[in-house]
């Protein structure tokens, strides 16, 4: 079960290419019987809970100054939520970099500057 | 409080451009003070829970297989947990790509393919 | 498919008695079938998160003084988690009363008085 | 900083039990300013994550009949996230068993018998 070689546009898009590599990483493993999406998001949230555990017990302040071993392993997390999150865009093939850009932009029409600046989301949508 | 111009990396770094985008959103809406880490985060598994909740009911096979309104909806989501990772990891100074590429090859350290194949990380990891 | 009636139990503990009452709610509606502990573990996360989501952007200290609406938006969400844990603690067979009793008491061991005074979890146990 | 005496309800209702015994957990060891509700709800939704980590790639049938062990460790988590549930709840001032009773009601009206059987819940919701 040879993974296709990687597509043309890697070279410009690393997401793509990230997305490949895990394909080739699973793919290896016979771990594509595991990749369902409900099984993909169930792992996601599981990484996103392990990178919100590092904050849980800190103020806000602390959060933002984190000391370096905290903020390596911090940083471990965040890749394993970008890991989950391209492995499992990839296996609905969803381009997650295109869909950020346009719900981006939505947001943009959502939340004009004038009347959103200065109040939290959660306010704003109330 | 103007951004900072896009810094020259952007052009080939598709992640470091959204960063840039997402830091000009928050601060043209006065929005920095929300985003602590603690608080993104939090942000952030919340819009994973709403990823999850598309597949919580349904089989596997089910999860692989979605209509094109929810296929719209899970698409919406992945963006809103990519949003707030790549906000997340530019507020502690982290390049996501680069750990995830990094995490990605301990994985291959950790699961070394002869010993992993057809095996779950779960049980593997036991 | 008709439900067991009430346990003699359930007089005593209000838990067993809650557990009944959602058997038979899923019973009525054919809703086993859903109620995979897999299942019910995700739908358990997807509440929780729904809880974090009222507080995620609030202070800490905001988060101690809820307006009255947000107060009521808040009690359901922790009723809609307490449902589905012990809807899930039911179909494993797990008493949660008795296993959060046995968890309190190793956690006195673990985290004994004079040497976790102050410290949060988190940094106790580093 | 001595907590009340167990107010006279808690002989016939366990919950106000474990909810007095946290509060005297917390206040022997100076954990109360640690347990805002902002960080109860981050400690609870970390708790319900490590519960759904032992279920993530397993099979749903898999899920219903786990090995003593496994049973043991999800049954440990089952309690780690009643006894954030049940802080949580009662530095709120709310009660949780009243909330899920309230709120079951309220699932019955909105999940009419007839109209439920056998749909999951996110179907019919749509």
């Amino acid at each position: 079960m040879e993974p296709d070689p990687p597509a043309p546009q890697d070279a410009t898009d690393p997401v793509a290419g990230l997305a490949r590599a895990l394909e080739r990483f699973a793919a290896e493993r016979d771990w594509q019987q595991f990749h369902s999406p409900k099984n993909l998001a169930s792992a996601l949230i599981v990484e996103a809970a392990e990178l919100l555990e590092h904050f849980q017990w800190l103020t806000e302040a602390q959060s933002g100054r984190l000391e370096p071993a905290q903020r390596a392993a911090v940083s471990e997390e965040i890749a394993d939520v970008l890991l989950y999150l391209v492995r499992l865009a990839d296996v609905l093939g969803i381009d997650p970099l295109a869909a950020a850009r346009d719900k981006l932009a939505k947001n943009a029409l959502r939340y004009p500057v004038e009347r959103s600046r200065g109040h939290s989301r959660k306010y704003d949508a109330l």
